[in-house]
Formats: structure tokens, C-alpha cells, sequence
């Protein structure tokens, strides 16, 4: 099953995208600024869908937001998740922040105000501010049932679904304050979309995830190519150590890392400017696209 | 003013606190379960206090929580702030994260579910999970009108008010990670309170700030006592910092640090354990004191 939430006639609406993934058909929710959160919640409790409320809808006739477009806390994000993004970073500055083992994860959070649609605009800050903007595709996983101190045999338990984000990175920002929230954490700095693929249709345990850039004027390039089974750290380990004495709650995303490829891998550095693209699609999940302009 | 979230006849409430401290008078709010928020977005537009609600009542009568009980977003949180604190890491594990110079503060993030009230227990995860459980008395600014890079003369008058926390940190898992949302994300680990003291009524860039330990058994002890004109990066610049191209939001919380004193500071290591119980004190605001369990 395929979860979307879009605006339509000035108002939000959230429900299902039908098979051929043409159309929408919104379900009656309390609150569908939320998105899809209130059907995450449901299935969680093994309630099923909410009445459909409204005639089914041309995909195209509607403004898809990000499916979960208002997290009600800051992201989970993991840092350095696959071989060999980590051996591109070997020669940057993030040398210093590498392990000599992968013994475990590295964490870190983006705050729910960096969340904007699939195919929304990403608002570079002024130069003053940063001039070293890079992209990450990723896979991101969607909690369904909660929990506190999750065994990973279980973990896959606790998966709702799958969608595609852009973990948009300031690099001299994420440097320069030793924690990354800061340089991670701008203002419309994690696209997300294009819908959420529940797990019964789709494994993120082995999906393949590409990124392009279209630089302004130019065509498309691919940077990235790699599979969510080349992760150093799997979803399973992900959940079992984000929910270590936190409880995980319906509707947190953990955002799994990007293979290599990112801009700050190339010598000289590859930036996003004004007027770039870039796309992140995900086999079996779709793609988003957002342009990076001044804001 | 001061301004305090309770419960009482089993339901949430907010308002104000009277002068002498002993009475709370509840407001009319739409959803008294996000405490003091409804209350810092009027302030924050220029709008009086809602009606009054209630009766007054003895505050010895009601259980304080938290006066911002539930954030909405991920709390910012401030390290390696106070030149003495920054000294006593030098010996820790943590030297390698004290940069050479202060240009620029480290900001990390605190879990909105964190948060509990000023009296409220902490819950140790098992000592399979952590076994270096610390305390940092901190100042936790609460913004009140929001706004995106804030110019450090402007700062202050973003600021609706403080509140007193303790930033509770497993410094096994913080290090572990190198990123150190988990290790400062466990539930409960971060008790609030308790009030919020406007800014007309304390001027937070200097205040006595003070934490004593009690071991389980024994007598208060006296760790922590700073002053917050001692901070390295001022509250001003902390909110400039902050909202570098990050559009900050009313009911915001920024914790600014802690002096020394901390646990990890002593030879050996001085850690929390069950029965423990912690206070932070800060002169013209209040104190918290909560005990820690294993949960």
C-alpha cells in the first residue's frame, strides 16, 4: 500500500495512492496537517484505514506534500552507513570523525521544520551563512508500533513503511560545530517523498537508491548508486540501538545513511547552487526532485 | 511574571504562579497539555494573558510538570559552554572534541520526550545500556517571538523567559556514538522547572547556578556553583547562532551550557546511581530535584 499526503482546493488531505499509482483517494482524518500520521498510528494498532472521504483523484491534480510532513520530534539520522561513503570521507575533513571499528552507529537529528514536499524548492541560506551544500540520498524507515528497547530479531516488527529523503548537509556548518544538528538542520533541508510504501510491498533491507544532479542549464548526472544491503549498520541494528532507553513512537523516521557519491567525495568539492537539482529515487518507493534557489 | 504547568483532579492545567510563590491561578487555554506554550505564543504577539479559569490554589496542592511539557521539536542544547566545565574535560574522554579555539559553539539536541517535571523521577536505563549516568545544571532560555537569523543585538528581545534543567547524559553512549543525541536522549533525561520566569522579572545573562547530589542516604553535597556571565558563547549569540538560517519557533528551548562540577569531572568519575537524588538551583528562578531509578 501506497500513503500520500497533498494539498488540494487550499486544504491538506492525506489517504492511499491507488495501484497504478495515478490517483489519490483521501481518508477521513482528525488532523490532516499531519499527514499520514494518524493512518501510521491506526495501522500500528491493527485498526485498518479510515473511511474514504472524498472522490479519488488524478495524482496530478493535487500538490503532494511530504508524507509525513510535520514529524512531532527531530528526525533520527545516521551518519556514515555505507563502506564506501565512508572511504570517500577518509580524505576530507570528516577524517577525524571516523571510527577505527564500526562498533556502533553514529546518530544524530534533523530538526521536523527541515521536512518539505517531493518536489518542492530547497531554500539555500545566504553565502554568508554557508557555501557548502551537498546532497544525501536515503532511504527512510517509518516506525509503525512503537517501543521502547526493541530486540533486532523484532525490530522489522515495528516498520511501517519506506520513503525517500534528501539528507541536505552544510558541510563547513556540520564541521565547524563539532555536532551537526546546526549544519544539518536549515529550514527546508530534508525533502522527503514522494509517499510512504508500507513494508508488505516493499523491503528496505535491499532497494537500490540513485542520485542525480542537473546543474542549472545542464542535464542530468548520476553521483550515487548503491543498495540499502551494502549498509554497515542494517535496519534492524538501527532500530535496536536508536530504541535503546528511548522509546520509539509511531510515525518517527530514522533516516538510514547514503552510499557514495556526495559532493564533498569529489576533489575538488562538488556544491549545489543556485538553480541545481537534484533527485533521489528509491526501486520500488519513486523519486524526489528539488531545485535549490536563494531564500 | 512567572508562569507554571500542574496537574490537578487528574487533568493538565496551566498559569500563572502568584508573587509570594505559593498559589497558581489556572488560564483558560485550548490544549493545557502542551503546559505554557499557548501562553509564550500570545505573550510572543503582543496579545494579554488569557481569562482566568479557575480558583486559585495552594501550589503545595497541585503536582507541578514541566512548564513546557511537551516541546515541539527537539530541545537545542549547548556544550562545552563555561571556561571551568571546558578545563575539567580536558582529562576526560571528551578532549578530543575541545576544539583549540572558541570560535563557535557546540550545539547537539535533547528528544522532546526527555522532558519531565521538576519533581518527577529519572529513569536509569539498565546497567547493560549505560553505566555512566551524569548531571549538568543548566539555564534553559525559552524563546518567545520566533524568528530566522536573529541579530545578536536583537537577541534578547526574542527571549519570553527561563526555566531550569538539568541535562541529564550517559557519557558512555555519548561518547560511543561520537554524535551525542542518544547518550543525552534517554527518556526522562531532562527534568524541567519549575516555572517560567519572564525576562522582565530575571535577566538571565547573570545568574548563580548551582547542583548538589545527594547519595542515596546521605546528605546534599554540593557539586556545581557558576554564574551565567561565565558563559563562553552569551545567551545573545547563542540565539544568533541558533537562528542561522533556522526559523526559531515560540516555546523554543535553548539549554546554555553547564559550569563545572560535573560527574565525569572527578578522578574517578563521580557517577549517579539509584537512589541519587539531584537538585539544580538557580537563583530567582526556582529549583528542581529529582531522585533517579532504575526504570
Amino acid at each position: 500500500m501506497r500513503l500520500a499526503s497533498w494539498s488540494w482546493g487550499g486544504r491538506p488531505h492525506a489517504g492511499v495512492v491507488s495501484a497504478d499509482g495515478r490517483e489519490v483517494t483521501p481518508l477521513a482524518l482528525s488532523n490532516a496537517s499531519r499527514g499520514v500520521l494518524e493512518i501510521v498510528e491506526r495501522l500500528a494498532q491493527g485498526e485498518g484505514l479510515p473511511r474514504e472521504a472524498g472522490p479519488r483523484l488524478p495524482i496530478d491534480a493535487v500538490t503532494l506534500r511530504a508524507p509525513l510532513p510535520r514529524p512531532r520530534r527531530n528526525l533520527f539520522c545516521i551518519g556514515r552507513n555505507y563502506r564506501a561513503h565512508a572511504a570517500e570521507l577518509a580524505t576530507t575533513v570528516f577524517r577525524e570523525s571516523l571510527p577505527d571499528k564500526d562498533a556502533w552507529p553514529i546518530v544524530f537529528t534533523k530538526f521536523p521544520e527541515t521536512v518539505v514536499g517531493p518536489y518542492d524548492t530547497v531554500r539555500l541560506p545566504s553565502p554568508s551563512i554557508t557555501t557548502q551544500i551537498d546532497y544525501e540520498s536515503e532511504l527512510a524507515v517509518v516506525i509503525g508500533r512503537g517501543g521502547r528497547d526493541i530486540a533486532r530479531a523484532r525490530a522489522m516488527d515495528h516498520v511501517c513503511g519506506y520513503t525517500v529523503v534528501n539528507d541536505v548537509s552544510a558541510r563547513d556548518i556540520q564541521v565547524r560545530h563539532q555536532q551537526w544538528e546546526l549544519g544539518k538542520g536549515f529550514d527546508t533541508f530534508c525533502p522527503m517523498g514522494p509517499c510512504l510504501v508500507t513494508a508488505d510491498e516493499v523491503d528496505g533491507r535491499d532497494v537500490r537508491i540513485r542520485g542525480w544532479v542537473t546543474p542549472r542549464g545542464g542535464t542530468p548526472e548520476l553521483r550515487q548508486d548503491g543498495r540499502t544491503r551494502d549498509m554497515i549498520f542494517d535496519i534492524p541494528t538501527l532500530i535496536e540501538t536508536c530504541s535503546r532507553g528511548i522509546t520509539l513512537l509511531p510515525g518517527d523516521i530514522i533516516a538510514t545513511g547514503t552510499p557514495s557519491g556526495v559532493g564533498m567525495g569529489f576533489s575538488p568539492p562538488k556544491w549545489l547552487g543556485p538553480g541545481d537539482v537534484f533527485r533521489v529515487e528509491i526501486d520500488g518507493i519513486g523519486f524526489i526532485e528539488n531545485r535549490f534557489e536563494p531564500g
